[in-house]
Order: structure tokens, then C-alpha cells, then sequence
């Protein structure tokens, strides 16, 4: 069979959504990815359907969101279901809309990506303190903040990564999403370095500035076989490489390296092998920077530097607009914003539109392959796809 | 490609289970399940792990489940997620190890499906409450019994059902549940018609032994591809057909009929002709009793019997353990317990067992082929699968 192709993909604008209702967002969401197809899509081609949601239990009340979408788009599709694997969770869908396809049960999957957090923050905040270990860690003090933190101070004695380094990342990332009209940090324009430095701490040695916000969002996008692509799209992307993994760990303290990531590289490996290409190939690349550390350890981990240069790629500008790697042009989850459900499909829409050129002030010249990097916990869990303008 | 095969299947004893704990409880169904294989399967040739959980986040405080998976069982799986389809997240697990196996990405997959909801009732029932349609539905004062509660009102008016055909599904389903030392009901033994009839009432016409309990449970099914399962087991169960649908509704308001489930209708046709087999091939089958109007509907509707006699089918014996077509001979939902996420995949172990002529004193004679039927919401999402202890 040949390759899965993308021919459509959509994201609402990222903030605060208080003009939307939860289901609203969805529809939003799937409406901009439908507009981005050819308009030959009917709903009952669609055989496959998958929502990502981190947290609509706690934060909106409502379960069986897969279902909600079935009510929402008018679907009876072959294959169903709600896929939660916390901050990756679109990612994760699109890997099993990946499988739903190959395997012959539905040639053209909707997936969904969504979540509403920005009106009740300690309920949000809650939520995301229940995606780590929460018997063994959890409960004794450690957040998503102070977590990656101890990533980011091992990294900075292991590798003198430095402060400003880390700062950077956030300055790249909201120059970027200040050229985003759908980022959630758009209006707010560009920061300085300094601005970025010398922001209130929140968890040594992350500011403000290092961490993702709260975010409402959704997102969404239309698969089918790579033989059936051009029936929907003059502008097919074709997903050429997928890899998954995790730790065999929910916490940090299972984990080899809290500063080389094993699972991201052997969700890097497998997402390498399968397309036939290596990272000196990738020309725009959408990866996960809940905080800035992160961002610098994908650098690594991912192969577009040496272990330990992460920093030093930031700092030379290779990953900047202009540089020889744009990293995070949507303006990331730092400054596009993190809408938990939504992120993963949302990284995927913007390499989409890279890859269609059609990223306006933001697109990557003659981009014709990109990468998406999305991990749940802390980073104990990594999903890698790799789109191309080009079948193989 | 071959079809796919279980080659290991377990269950927990389902109740309550304060003696263990949510991870516990995972742990102990994947033992189960281990013990059912020959033994050769090592930890590192699990390349898929599905975890089925509906409310984690609500009753033990944690999300991220499948993660959680990974580290309990030291796995870094190529393909995982969790799943959340309410009260059929376990069969849509299954549904998307299907197809993870069929896709080429994992030759072997563990499925797990867990709910611990004894220990906090009233969460429980807040979850369950989330499930159906919250904005039009849930908070205008429907629930999960007055719902279904409405099928079975409507049902007796236009077929002339009884209350005394929805006991007798009762009367069976405790009677086998007797039979299952695992059942939630085991050591309560039998009832009585008068006693299943004379019970409080819940929502008219549903009394007590109408309805399904809160249980603590997990079950745990290994699958791989046909022509590998010899390496695991003497005793592979084919998955010869599958089949999942949807209403274009979430809640009660947007079906077609609430007696006559079209989504049910749609799965069991795509099941019965991916298998090429008919209703009456089938010798054993676990369908939702949730309610005991659900199995008289399912017999109908799974084309067990014609529309409208589904209250006859029972009333004449033939899905009791003697019957032409034994259902629920592990107690069902409604004896042997429902611990939500747990469910679909514990209907999945009872007819392995059956089909492997291990089901002790309630095995059903020369059981070579074998259905089950999960749904969740208002029967607004259903998953059929048919298994056979040979392939096609």
C-alpha cells in the first residue's frame, strides 16, 4: 500500500477562548482543516475518527469526547476512539489514525486535537500534576516546573549550557509566534533578551519566559492513502517517516538520562529509518518546548547537533527563521501556547502549511521536508513524524 | 497478511478490591494473562501496549495510564496509547491493536483494561455521569438508568417486552456468575425471579437486579499476527471478524431509535462479513447487560433473534447456559461486575476461555466460535468482535 498522505489541516486560534464553547473549538478546528482541502471531502467518506484530549473530565465536564465527535461532524466511522497520552496526545492519534489506515479499516481518518484550560488555571495546573507518577512523585512535591528543571541544571553542569542560552530559545520562539496570527503570544510581539532574562522565577533555573502558558486550542487533520490524496488536495503532505516510544518509566526517577532522552531517540530512529533520511535532511522542524531546556535537548536528541551542543545551536542562530534549521516557526508551545489535547496536530498543521508554503511571514523557503517532535511526562514519552511534499 | 490471534487472555477477580491497588490491579490482570500463554513471550517482544481506562483521573488521580503501562511492565513500546471510549474502552483498545498489528508496527500487543471505582461511589457515579451528552443532556437530570430506562419503557410498549423477560436476564447472568469464581456476585450465588423482580426500584422499570454494580477490576489480552501465535500458545483464538460504529449523537436525543441501535446494526454487519459468518454460526457470546433491556436488545439487534423477540429469547431459554445460544456466561455486566475500562476486555477472556474449552462449570460444549458485544454512552458507540478457535 503506499504512504499515508495529509490532505488537510487546521488550527484555531490559540489564547483565551472565552468567546468558544469546548465544542465550538472542535468544530472551529475541523472547519479550518475541511478549508484547507480541495472541498471535495464528504463527511461520509470519512471512516475514521480520533479525538486527543488530555483533560476534558476535570476541565469541561466531559467525557466519551470521541463520541461528542461523532454528534459534532455527523459521523458513523469504522473506527473510533479518544486517545489520551497527556501533552502528546495528538501526536498519539495521529500514530493510531496512521494504523487505522494501513491496516484497510478506514481510507480517510479526521483527527481531532482540543483542550480548554485557560478558565480555571488551578484546575488546569491540577490536571497536569496527575500526568507524572503521582504515587511515587507527584505527591512529594515535583511538578512539570521543577521537573524539567532538574533537567535543565544537570544539562547546564554536564554541558555548560547557560541561562541565556535558554533565554534565546524564548526570544527565537516569540519572534515566530509574533508572525502567527493563530499563536496565542501573536499580539504580544517580539521580546528581548533581556525581557526574557531577567523575567519573575518560577522553578530554578526557569523564569516565566522558559515555560509554555495555559492555553484554549484545537486542532485537526484529515488523512488518507497516499493513492487517494490528490481526490482531496492539489497539495498532499506525505507522512514518510513515524516513530514512537517511551521510558519504561512514568516519573523521572526511572529514567537513564534525564539529559539524553532515550525514548526520543529511539522514536527519532525508528521516524528516520522508515523515510530513508537523516537529520541533515530536515528543513523546518515543529518539536516540543514546554520549556526551554527541552527545546535544547531536541536539538541533541534529535540529531540536528552533537549531545551537549544544543545550547551552542540556539546561540549561533541555526535553528532561528533564518538559520540553517528553523525550529518551532509556529512560535511553539512557548509562544503559540499549549493547548495539552491539541498541540501534537497543531505542531503537524504547521509543518503542513511549511510544506504547502503557505506560512506567510514565517515560511521556511523551498521547505519540502519536515519534522514534528511532541513528548508527554517528563519526556517520558515521544512521538516523531516526518512529512514531506514528496512520496517517497 | 495472516489474521491476527490471542494468545493470551486474563482477568482479575472483579468487586471489590481494596486489597490491592489501581496499579495492583493492572499488574495482576497482565499476570493472568501471561499465565494463559506458554510462556515463551519475553517483555521485550511486547512492541504495542494499549491501556483502557475511563476515569483514571477522577478516581485515582492519575492520568497518562498507558505510561503508566510502560513502566509497570519495563516496556518501550513502538506503538502506544490510552484509550478512553467509556464504558467500551477496553473492545476499542482492541480495535486499534488490530489494527497497530495489521499496520506492520507491532508484531506483538498488549491490551490492558483497568477501573478501580469501589473505594469512592459517588465519584463514580459523577463519572458515569459524564459519559452521555453533559450541555443537553446529563444536566437536564438524565442518566445512565433513566436512559436506558427510556429504551426499556418504549421497548415493552412496542414489542410487548416484560419485566419479567428483563428479570430472567438477571436470573441468568447470576446464575452463571456463580459459576465464575472471578464474578463480582460469585459468592452470592443464584436468585430467584421473585427475588431479581421484587427488588427497590431504581428508575421504572429498572430495579436493583436490572442494573450492573461499580466494580474493581482489570483484564489483560495478548495479541499477535496468526503466523506467529504457535510461538506463544498451543491454544491461539482468531479475531475472524471486528466491527465498530457510532451514532451521530452522544446522548439519547440524536438517534435514529432508542430500541433499534443502528450504530450496534452497522458494527455487527461489518464483523459478521469481515468473518464471513452469520448470527447463527455463533455458539457463545458476552454482550452489554448494563441494563438487562441491553441484552434483550442486543439479541435482536446482533440478529440473534428478529426485532421485537428479544423478550422471547430469553423467556424460552436460549441464551442460558443449556440454551442454543449461551450469552453471558461469565456472569455478564450485570453478575460478574463492570469495572468500566475493564469490561471489553474481560468479554474478550470469557470466550478465549470458552473457545479453549477452559471455562469450567459454565463452558459451553465444542465452543468453536464466539462473539462479543461491548457498547458505551446510550448505546450511542458499540465494538463486535468474533472469535474462533480456528482461522478462516
Amino acid at each position: 500500500m503506499s504512504e499515508i498522505a495529509i490532505v488537510g489541516a487546521g488550527v484555531t486560534r490559540f489564547g483565551k477562548r472565552d468567546d468558544v464553547t469546548y465544542r465550538e473549538l472542535m468544530a472551529e478546528a475541523v472547519a479550518e482543516a475541511i478549508k484547507s482541502t480541495n472541498g471535495e471531502l464528504r463527511p461520509n467518506e470519512i471512516e475514521g475518527l480520533y479525538v486527543a484530549a488530555s483533560q476534558p473530565e476535570l476541565l469541561v465536564d466531559q467525557a466519551h469526547v470521541a463520541n461528542l465527535g461523532s454528534q459534532l461532524f455527523g459521523l458513523t466511522p469504522n473506527i473510533v476512539s479518544r486517545v489520551e497520552m497527556a501533552c502528546a496526545s495528538g501526536s498519539a492519534a495521529l500514530r493510531n489514525g496512521w494504523a487505522a489506515t494501513k491496516s484497510g479499516l478506514a481510507d480517510v481518518v479526521l483527527l481531532v486535537g482540543v483542550e480548554k484550560m485557560t478558565h480555571n488555571p488551578a484546575l488546569a495546573s491540577r490536571g497536569l500534576c496527575l500526568v507524572p507518577d503521582v504515587e511515587n512523585e507527584s505527591l512529594h512535591g515535583i511538578t512539570a516546573y521543577s521537573g524539567f528543571a532538574l533537567a535543565a541544571k544537570e544539562h547546564m553542569n554536564k554541558y555548560g549550557t547557560t541561562k541565556e542560552q535558554m533565554s534565546s530559545v524564548a526570544v527565537k520562539n516569540h519572534y515566530n509566534g509574533a508572525r502567527n496570527p493563530k499563536a496565542q503570544f501573536y499580539s504580544k510581539g517580539e521580546i528581548t533578551l533581556e525581557k526574557a532574562m531577567s523575567a519573575p522565577m518560577v522553578s530554578d533555573p526557569f523564569n516565566l519566559y522558559d515555560c509554555s502558558p495555559l492555553t484554549d486550542g484545537a486542532s485537526a487533520v484529515i488523512i488518507t492513502r497516499g493513492d487517494l490524496a490528490r481526490k482531496y488536495t492539489d497539495q498532499p503532505v506525505y507522512i514518510r517517516g513515524a516513530g514512537q516510544s517511551t521510558e519504561p518509566s512514568l516519573g523521572v526517577s526511572n529514567m537513564e538520562s534525564i539529559t539524553e532522552w532515550q525514548a526520543l531517540k529511539r522514536a527519532a530512529k525508528q521516524a528516520y529509518s522508515m523515510a530513508e533520511l537523516k537529520p541533515s535532511d530536515i528543513q523546518v522542524a515543529e518539536t516540543h518546548d514546554c520549556f526551554t531546556i527541552a527545546e535544547i535537548i531536541e536539538y541533541e536528541d534529535l540529531g540536528f547537533t552533537e549531545k551537549g551542543k544544543g545550547g551552542k545551536f540556539i546561540e549561533d542562530g541555526e535553528s532561528s527563521l533564518s538559520g540553517s534549521l528553523p525550529v518551532n516557526t509556529s512560535g511553539g508551545l512557548k509562544a503559540k501556547g499549549h493547548p495539552i489535547g491539541a498541540t501534537g496536530l497543531a505542531q503537524v498543521t504547521e509543518i503542513t502549511e511549511q510544506l504547502r508554503g503557505a506560512a506567510g511571514p514565517r515560511q521556511v523557503a523551498d521547505a519540502e521536508i519536515g519534522l514534528t517532535h511532541n513528548l508527554s511526562g517528563f519526556a517520558t514519552h515521544h512521538v516523531v513524524h516526518i512529512l514531506s511534499s514528496n512520496p517517497k
